[in-house]
C-alpha cells in the first residue's frame, strides 16, 4: 500500500530517528531542563532571527493550541479563527474546554481576511451590548491552511497590523509550517513569521519527527509563566530531552525545510499530473495536500491498486472529493506509481 | 555521572527501541486506530485477565489523570486522594483546571486507608450542609505510592469494597505500576489490579518506554465516550501508533515485569547499603524508590563523586533527606559505585 | 418618560410586590427549603400538569441556562442552538466557561427548523472524524426566541421528536415564557411545553416578578444532583424564600399568564399602529417584542417626545431598526401617547 | 418560633423595604446602568473613603467570591485560605468550577496569620518542583471570619503587608463585614478595609438587603474588565436597580453600620446569658454569631419553647455544639425570651 493519507502516516525522519537512538541511553534530567532542549531552542531562534524569543517544546497540535490560547486569552475573551481552522472543527472542543468561546470569521480557501478580522473588532466595540457578549481576544491562523494554502508576506503584514492596532495577539498554527514556508509561489519566510506573530508554533510531528510542536514566543508580555500551564495541560513531557533531541535534529541543519521544499514538490507533481489529465483540483493548495473532486470510478480504481487517500467529506453519488498528502516519506516511486494509474 | 535521580532519565528499553525502529518507515492510519495498538491493547487485556476491558494509550501521566476524572466525576463532584498524591501535589492543579476539587485525606507513608474513605463519605452525608460541599465522586489512589510503598492485596480490596459499597470508583495512578508488582512481599498482581479497580493506568514512561500511559477500563459504564475527551485533552496521538508499538514490545513477553523486578532488587540493593551503615531509611518503600535522611556531608561527598540523586524537600542545616530511584537502565555497576563510596 | 425598552425596566408587578411585604418580617430556613418555595413549586406542578415534576428557582437567566446547560451535557458534548438564540449571542461566553462548545443552526426569525437539527445530527454521526468534533449532546431553544416569534405546536412536537430519536434532550428557554404562551395565533400551552421538553423554565423577571427563574425539569434522568450545581453556579440564594414568595404570587391564580396576555395585546396594538401607517414589521413577531424599520427622524420625534426604545443593531444612514417591548407596567394610557405621534 | 438560626432567615430591613417599594413603579435601564445604581456606588465609596474606588453590584456571596477569584487569578494559580474558609468548605466547589485550586492555610479560630501566609509563599518558590505546583496567586480572609472572630488592624495590616510585598492581591470577604466593623473590641474601620484590601465586598444580604454585595476595587490593575465576567457568571441582574436601590438605603445614612452595631449588641448579650450560666462559648466570637457547647438537656428545652437555632456540625451523644446569629429582624423580645428560659 502506498499511503498519501497524511504526513503522520510514517515514524520519524531517519535522521530524527538517528539521534533518539544515539542519545537513548544517555541520561539527562527530565522536564525539558537538558542540555539538548536548551541547544534544540537556541537553534530555532536562530532559524527565526529572534534572540529573545522564548521557546517551549510541546508534544502534540491540539494540546498546543489548547495551552497557548488558554495562557493568553483572559476570562471573557474568545479567539477568532476562520470557520474552517482547525481549532473551530476538529479539536473537540479543546478550546471551549478550557472556557473560550472559538469567534467565527468566514474563511477564503482556510485563510481570514485583514478587513474581515478588522470589522469584527469594530463592530464589536460599535455594539452597546458588547459587554454581554464574548471579546476578541486574539486571532488564530493557520499556515499553511487546512486547505494547504498559505498567506502572502503582505496578507500576513496586513494582519498582524489589524491585530495590533486593536491590542490583541497574532498567534500561527504551524502545524504543517515547513510545508508553508515551502509554498509554490510563497514569499513568506520563517523570520516573517516571528516578526509578524506575537506566538507561533513549528510542528514538528508532521514534519519528520515522531511528535513534537515547538512554541516561539516573541512578544515578551505574553505567556510569562508557561511552564506551570504547559504542564497542568499534561503538556510537560517527562523526558522532555526526547523533544529537544528531535528539534535538534531538524534545526541544526537545514533538514525541516528541506522536508518541506521535497514534500511541496511532489504535493505540485501530483496536482500537475491530476489537473493536466483534466480532474479538478479544488482549492488553489501550493503545499503539500492537494484536493481534487474525482470520478468514483477513479477513486475505485486507484484504492483497488494500493493506493490509500482519504475522502475529504462524504462519498458522492457520482465523484467525490479527495485529498492526497506528502511527507518526509513519500518517495519518488510513491508518485510514480500513483501517476502511473491514472 | 550516575543517575538515580528519576526512573525517567534516560530513553527507551533497547527492545522498546528496537520495535519503534523497525516500525519506523511503515506507514499506518493515524489516532491510535491502527494494528500495532490494537495488538497492544489486546496483549494488556490478557496480562489484566479482562477480556472485556477497554484500553486507551495515552502520552503522558499528568495528562492521564485529568482525562480520566475529567471523564469521570459530575460537575458537583471531587475526587477523593491521599494529600501526598501526585493530583493533590505536583500536577500544577490539572484537576482543578478541569473543575473538580481534589479532597484529601491523610496519608500514611502515601496510602489511604479504607477506613479514613468510609469516614469521609458517611461523614459527608451526615453534614445536613452537604449539597454546599464538593461531593466525593471517586477515589484516586497510586500504586505504588509516591513514597514506594505499596498496598497489600487486603487492603486493596477493602479500599475496593468501601467504594464499592458508596458507589464511587476506584481509580489507580501505576505511573510506576511495574515497580508495585515486583514489591519487596508484595502480593498484589496485574490481575488484582484489574479485578479490584473500575480504572487504572499502567505506566509507561517510567517502566522502559519513551513515553506512553495504558488505560484500563474494566467498568463499562465509565468512560463510554473517551475518545474525544483524549482529543479534548490534547493526549490523542496524531502517529497513535507509537504507543502501540511501545506497549506491545513492554507486553508481547515479560518486559514489563522484568523491567520492575530487576530495578527493584536494584533499589532493595541501595535500600541494605544504607541502612546496614546506619543511615535512616525514612520510609518503608519496598520498590524502586528509596528515600534517606542523610548527613549533608555523604551528599557532598556523595555528589562530588558523580552520583547524581534529588532531595526530597529542602536542604537542612545538617542533614537532608534524599530519594534514590532505579529503572529498567541502571546497572550493576551504577549500584556497586555508589555503595562504594558509602 | 415612556419606557419601550424592555420587560425588565419596572420593579414587580404590585402583586408580586404586595407578597414580598407581607412575608417580609417573617423568618424562614433559607436556601429554598422555605414552605412558600414548596408551595410555588407544587402551583408549578400544577400548571404544567405534570406531577413528578421537580422544580428549581434560580435568580436570573443566564445563570439559569448555565447551570442547567452545565448540568446536562458530558464533558465531550456541546449544545446545538440558533445561531441567534441568546447563549450562543449575548451571555458572554457563559455556556463556553462551563467548558462547552455552542453549536450554531441556521435560524429563520430565531426559530430552528427541526429539519435542521436532524441533518446536523446525522451528518455529525456520517463524518468520520466524528470523534475530534463537538458532539450535539443537547438542543437549546428559546420560546419565545429572540426575535418575539413562536414555535407551532406542530414544529415543537416535530424538534420534540426529533431530539428524543436522537437521544438529547430538548431544553426551552422562556425566559419570556409568559409572553409566547399568549402569542397572537399560538397554540401551544404550559403543558404542550412540559410534555415536549425535558428541560424548561419558566422566566419571572420578565414577567413581572423582581426576579427569578423556574426550572422545570420533567425527564427524570436529568439534573439528579442539581442542587449542588445550583450552589456552584452561585444561583442558590440565601433568602431562597424571596423566590418562593414571588413564583407563588405568580401562579396561585393566573396572574403569570394574565401578564403575559395583556403585553402581548398591547404589542399588537403598536404592531398594528406601525404597520397601517406603512412602516414595517420586520420580523413576523406574534408577542410582547416588535421590531420595525423606522426613518430617523420619526424615530428622533418619537425619542424627543420622551418615548424610550432601543436600537435593534446599529444606527442606519436613513433608517434604523428598532425595538418596542411591553411588559406588566405598560399602560393604556402609554400605547395611547406612542401612537398618538406617528 | 423565633429564629437565631442565621441573618438571612427574614425579609430586608423596613427601610431597605421602603425604598425598593417607593421606586417599584419607576422604570430605569437595566443591567446596573441606572442611577440608583450609580448613586449607591458614590456612597460606597465615600463610606470607604476611596475615590477612585471601582464599585461592582452583584446578587450573592459565592457567585461574588467566584467571580472576583476568577477575575484575579491567571489559569496556573490558585488562591490561598483559611482551611475553614467559605470558599475552601461551603461553596460547592466553587472556585475549582472556576479552574482554580484553593491552597490552604491553618485557622486559628477562623483566622490566618501573616506568618503562615509568609511561610506557604517562601516556601513554594524555595520548592524546585514549584513550576509543578499551584502558584499563590491571592489571598482570601473573610471578615468577620466563619467563626464570628475578627482581625485586628495591625493583624490586617500584617496580612496586607506580606500580600503586597509577595505581590499578590488581598481579597475580603466581607458577607457580615458590618457586624465585623461592629465587633466588640475591634479596631477597624471600613475605611481600614478599603485602604489595605485590593478588593473587598460589603455584604448586603445577611446585613438587611433583600440580597446583594458590593465590590469594591480599590487596586485599578484588578479586574478591569469586570462587568463581562459578571455577566459571564450570571451575576448581572437584569432588573440592576434593584441592588442600587438597596444600597443607596444602606448607606445613604448609617443603616448599614448601625444593623450591625444592633446585631453586634444583641449576640454579645445572648454570649453573656450563657457564659455567665457556665455554658461554654466555644469560640472567642466577638461578632453576631455566637457559639455555644450545650447539653443536649438545654438545646431541647430550648427548642420546645420555639427557640430555633443550629446545630454547628453534628449532634454529640450528651453535649452538642450550636450557633446563634442575630440580625436586623432581631428584637428585644427575642433576647428576652431566649434568655429567660436558660
Amino acid at each position: 500500500m502506498i499511503y498519501f493519507d497524511s504526513d503522520y502516516t510514517a515514524g520519524a525522519h531517519p535522521e530524527v530517528l538517528d539521534a533518539l537512538c544515539a542519545t537513548n541511553n544517555l541520561h539527562t534530567v527530565g522536564y525539558g531542563c537538558d542540555s539538548y532542549t536548551e541547544s534544540a531552542k537556541n537553534l530555532i531562534r536562530q532559524a527565526c532571527g529572534t534572540e529573545d524569543a522564548r521557546v517551549f517544546l510541546l508534544v502534540g497540535g491540539t494540546q498546543t493550541n489548547a495551552t497557548v490560547i488558554d495562557g493568553i486569552l483572559a476570562r471573557h475573551e474568545g479567539v477568532l479563527a476562520a470557520e474552517s481552522g482547525h481549532i473551530a472543527v476538529h479539536e473537540s472542543g479543546a478550546i471551549e474546554a478550557c472556557g473560550h468561546k472559538v469567534l467565527t470569521l468566514p474563511h477564503h480557501q482556510g485563510k481570514v481576511k485583514a478587513e474581515d478580522v478588522k470589522l469584527f473588532i469594530d463592530e464589536f466595540y460599535r455594539d452597546e451590548t458588547f459587554e454581554h457578549m464574548v471579546a476578541p481576544g486574539m486571532l488564530y491562523i493557520s499556515f499553511p491552511t487546512e486547505y494547504g494554502t498559505v498567506y502572502t508576506l503582505k496578507e500576513l503584514e496586513q494582519l498582524s497590523e489589524v491585530c495590533h492596532n486593536a491590542d490583541i495577539p497574532l498567534y500561527i498554527d504551524g502545524a504543517r509550517l515547513a510545508y508553508g514556508l515551502a509554498a509554490e509561489g510563497g514569499d513568506v519566510t520563517l523570520q516573517d513569521i516571528a516578526r509578524l506573530a506575537d506566538v507561533f508554533y513549528i510542528g514538528g510531528t508532521k514534519v519528520g519527527a515522531l511528535f513534537g510542536e515547538a512554541v516561539v514566543v516573541t512578544n515578551p508580555k505574553l505567556l510569562n509563566h508557561f511552564t506551570p500551564l504547559i504542564k497542568q495541560h499534561g503538556a510537560l513531557m517527562a523526558k522532555g530531552r526526547l523533544l529537544g533531541v528531535q528539534f535538534e535534529a531538524l534545526f541544526k541543519g537545514n533538514l525541516y525545510f528541506e522536508i518541506g521544499k521535497k514534500a511541496v514538490a511532489q504535493a505540485l507533481k501530483i496536482k500537475e499530473a491530476f489537473t493536466s489529465r483534466g480532474y479538478t483540483s479544488i482549492v488553489d493548495s501550493t503545499t503539500n495536500q492537494q484536493f481534487f473532486l474525482l470520478p468514483n470510478s477513479l477513486i475505485d480504481h486507484l484504492r483497488s491498486n494500493h493506493i490509500s487517500f482519504e475522502n475529504w467529506g462524504v462519498r458522492g453519488a457520482e465523484q467525490t472529493t479527495v485529498r492526497f498528502v506528502t511527507g518526509w516519506a513519500t518517495t519518488q516511486s510513491d508518485i510514480d506509481a500513483l501517476i502511473a494509474l491514472l
